[in-house]
């Protein structure tokens, strides 16, 4: 089976925690919006009266199911291919990280925009500015500790967030810190050293043979100012 | 057994869709804050070197667990007090729901707080009237045609979001309008029209005699202005 995910075509933004998952357990899937004609047939799966529909991409097309919200599809997946612990306490804890992570992300997200997202970044640069440093100085090292102090007690061991084995969640953390240190590459390379044991399975998961070729592919969108992590040196400084 | 669950003790916040699952399946539980040395109890945890620590407030101790993340306790109690469809189809759909309710609720909050969760509304007048009138006039919008079309387009049937029966999701959506319509009087006047389905189900779960019996208790919290739906004239112009 070849999994159908839909996304916007050019960003990574939460569509990348989903390719992530899908990389690193080997999945075959079609990432649709990429390709001619994929656009469209992603906007004719948002609304037009369709029963259980999706809000907004991504959503992925599996065994007849359309899956939406990204914490949501890791989930599936992480049942389905090994990327979640089996015992409960392991499960539901994996997919409580993912929903923190989450919450990361719309905040990082919100320094470029906190007067919403329908005004340009160019209409609300003093408000990303001081949103940005309440973000830098208060919300992100609250974050960071707290990552870092999962995997200071994991009762099995610092080398992954939950458990023995690898999950979608340390993918998605090592996603977090990819694009926490594209926006603010001087706020993050100040704080690396305060969190050895974040920045080692970061680097663990970039070794990983699967994830390094992808992330060596054309099916990694690079980085840019229209995604969820965007630099903008006002807001790094 | 009865649950205990953690939130702040002086607003509904997060934690009120916990309570609502909890009272609407009839559930035995303890809502440890808001008794004497109950703030204690909650800080202690949180962090310390504990295994699996929460990040914030909601979490929930049941069978030895402690579960955090609103949308992940509810995904927990809806597994084991029918308050979820058992088909994989309606459960991922009604997770699904559950994560866009909490956008809607990280969005609703951000127009007080566009600055970010450390200033005080007072310290960001101006950027909260620009973000409200936003999320007024685009997002909310957005939001409720989309929930409206989610039950107009159940193959079952307008009277719940998904399938026949209750879930927790419509228990959350009936306080996301509640919220909204405390913080947002005018503005959710004006659009009740357009939104027969979602009124109907609000007054539906208003009426079950569960709920109804909690509302109208001292264990429903009265919303306020240190809470996630606040009231603020000027930002419902």
């Amino acid at each position: 089976m070849t999994y159908e995910l839909y996304y916007w075509p050019s960003i990574q933004g939460r569509g990348e925690f989903i390719r992530l998952a899908l990389e690193a357990s080997g999945q075959a899937y079609k990432d649709v919006a990429r390709d001619a004609d994929g656009m469209a047939a992603m906007m004719r799966l948002m609304g037009n009266g369709m029963a259980r529909p999706p809000f907004a991409p991504p959503f992925l097309k599996a065994d007849g199911l359309l899956i939406a919200q990204a914490a949501n599809i890791l989930a599936y997946l992480g049942e389905r291919h090994g990327l979640e612990p089996q015992d409960p306490q392991g499960r539901w804890f994996t997919r409580q990280l993912q929903l923190t992570l989450a919450d990361l992300v719309v905040e990082a997200h919100d320094t470029h925009h906190p007067l919403g997202p329908n005004l340009y970044y160019e209409d609300q640069l003093d408000e990303a500015a001081r949103r940005s440093e309440d973000f830098r100085t208060e919300r992100l090292p609250k974050f960071l500790d707290y990552f870092e102090s999962v995997l200071a007690s994991n009762p099995d061991g610092p080398a992954h967030l939950v458990g023995t084995k690898l999950t979608y969640t340390d993918l998605s953390l090592f996603q977090a810190l990819e694009g926490l240190s594209y926006a603010f590459p001087k706020a993050m390379s100040r704080v690396r050293k305060d969190y050895p044991k974040l920045f080692a399975l970061h680097d663990r998961v970039a070794s990983l043979p699967r994830i390094k070729a992808y992330l060596s592919s054309d099916r990694r969108i690079p980085f840019n100012e229209d995604g969820i992590f965007r630099h903008y040196d006002a807001l790094d400084q």
